[in-house]
């Protein structure tokens, strides 16, 4: 990496890390302070299917974050292909906070369910498609390659695959398609432990 | 560039990057959760000029990022005027979000085309004074001149014309002044591929 | 500190740090302009609640980034369930322009105080669990040891059991919970005075 | 600057335009898109006054970031106590898009100029007493100190100066008060001819 890479990596990353950070911090404006103090406790207390859709976005965009910056680490250079999809990888991962409320206030409808799993589905997709683009064209560094190849395809290919699956269940029920995003989500940890370990 | 101006570098990159990464992912805000439940979906997919909205401008911000950094990694040195030009610029950048939800609320009327389309030839006609101002001051890197002055020139220049002769145009029909941008953007990916040919 | 891990480093920092900035900047949307201009002058003098609310969220959430930023300058490595972990820290984090707006405008409610004192308990005891994994794990610079431990035992402890003990507290009188809170900020500079003379 | 100073240094800076970046994208916030269609044209001509203060904070945010970033600059060192300032520093500019829409909407009442002009002189004296602290402290850097003191006292205390000389104005016409600030804006390019030539 020389000196005007180096310069147009930082750049890049800041903007990434910046969208990132903005989206994750508007998850919680899904969150409405009641106007009213009547029946204050149990207006709050009834945020929790808001509040349960902040932590699972909070969760799989944080998921996200990590996977792209591992995938950025390994790259010795860029051009503008990969800028342009970074940015349509961008554009959906700041249409999280939207579909965030529409799960949140509206849960029990199909129709939040499969724009939140598409919204979800299109960003991992995008991801996967930067690093296969990245591998074909040379920019992964020649000593990360190995490390790359089979994580990308096995780690990154779970969650779309599992969004896009949860498209047709959420028809059937809402409920069922947000069951498997949360077991998704409760085998990372598992996942993590292995890693650890080895 | 040496250690102070670096360091001037480096926070002027971070408050413009920040300013775009905010910028975009505010776009998203004209995407709003209706309150009821009653034809929910109907409702939702009556959102898809906002998200044809938010898509463009996605696009069109993502692009002129793209062509302020590249302009931003051929400096070796700023000024104040230069500082102020930037923020002049990112005035515009941040008006953006507004202009955007105005078209996707109200993009049958002429008010809401010409409106995205000042803004956006605004920034656009500032980003080309900041590139002849410091080609003026030299205060481009030598070895990056023959590059900066032509691409500036014809790359730069074709966004503020389209959007300058959108706003007659859309005083007729803001829809033809909706197709001239959304030629324009369809021009970048062929440009993009001639660019990867080359 | 190696190359990639400095990579990491800085946008791990990048991410947190752009958290941290939103949530602060987002405190002053419990703010809200009053819509009519009957009576303004009286309206924005009711703001008083809220702006107490602001002023002391922004000084909880800088002394946590202080607390913060000085335990990341003494990492040497990163690990996957640091990042986790981080991300869980700032979960709780951006919750904070919810709980204060809550609080704002319903401070003589149990359940604000409690939610307030709730969402900053579990950053302060994240933070905590932070700090001890990375002490275990040897992720702290050898010459950092002995400065860290004793520091983040005491100076951040104090904080999530201030903000535990006060829930208790809130449930029989939110203002002694928000009053034990003020104590705890009139406390820190006389730390910081006695710190400076040290 | 040695290693860890350094890495302090990146992360307050980060922090800081951070916070300046939100702020001025929220400024942007006052500008509220109408509901309905019904006089469309003459609802986002009547926005003028909110575009007028859009500007307006931009172009005085915008000031005082180039005036913290300069002051930034010339340190070798920060301690805790420059932390808080800073941090309090940043609580009145955040403050910044709630009195610019305060201003945009009801600027024909004392109250709004009031406030606007307050949390202004209010920002500008804490950069003031930075300053100060840090040239007393010697946390400046030996050869930045001549370029620094005359410096710091003309052009930093003209802005608080002239906001709370405002502050009465407002209370006989809040036009006056807003025309005060203008001028102000306006003395400022004369001066940066000034410089240009010199």
């Amino acid at each position: 990496v020389n000196g005007d890479e180096s310069r147009v990596f930082v750049r890049v990353s800041n903007l990434t890390d910046g969208v990132f950070a903005i989206a994750v911090t508007l998850l919680a404006f899904g969150l409405e302070v009641p106007r009213s103090d009547h029946h204050l406790t149990r207006h709050v207390l009834e945020l929790w299917p808001d509040l349960l859709a902040y932590f699972l976005s909070f969760a799989v965009v944080g998921r996200f974050w990590i996977l792209h910056h591992r995938f950025f680490a390994t790259l010795e250079r860029f051009d503008r292909r990969l800028l342009t999809l970074n940015f349509a990888y961008l554009s959906f991962v700041a249409l999280v906070p939207f579909t965030t409320e529409l799960l949140g206030d509206h849960g029990d409808h199909a129709v939040s369910a499969i724009a939140y799993a598409a919204v979800l589905a299109a960003a991992a997709v995008i991801d996967w498609l930067m690093i296969r683009y990245t591998l074909e064209r040379q920019h992964v560094r020649a000593e990360a390659r190995p490390g790359t190849e089979p994580y990308a395809a096995r780690q990154t290919l779970l969650i779309p695959v599992v969004f896009l699956a949860s498209i047709p269940v959420a028809l059937l029920s809402p409920y069922a398609a947000e069951a498997m995003w949360g077991l998704m989500l409760l085998s990372w940890p598992a996942q993590r432990l292995r890693d650890a370990r080895a």
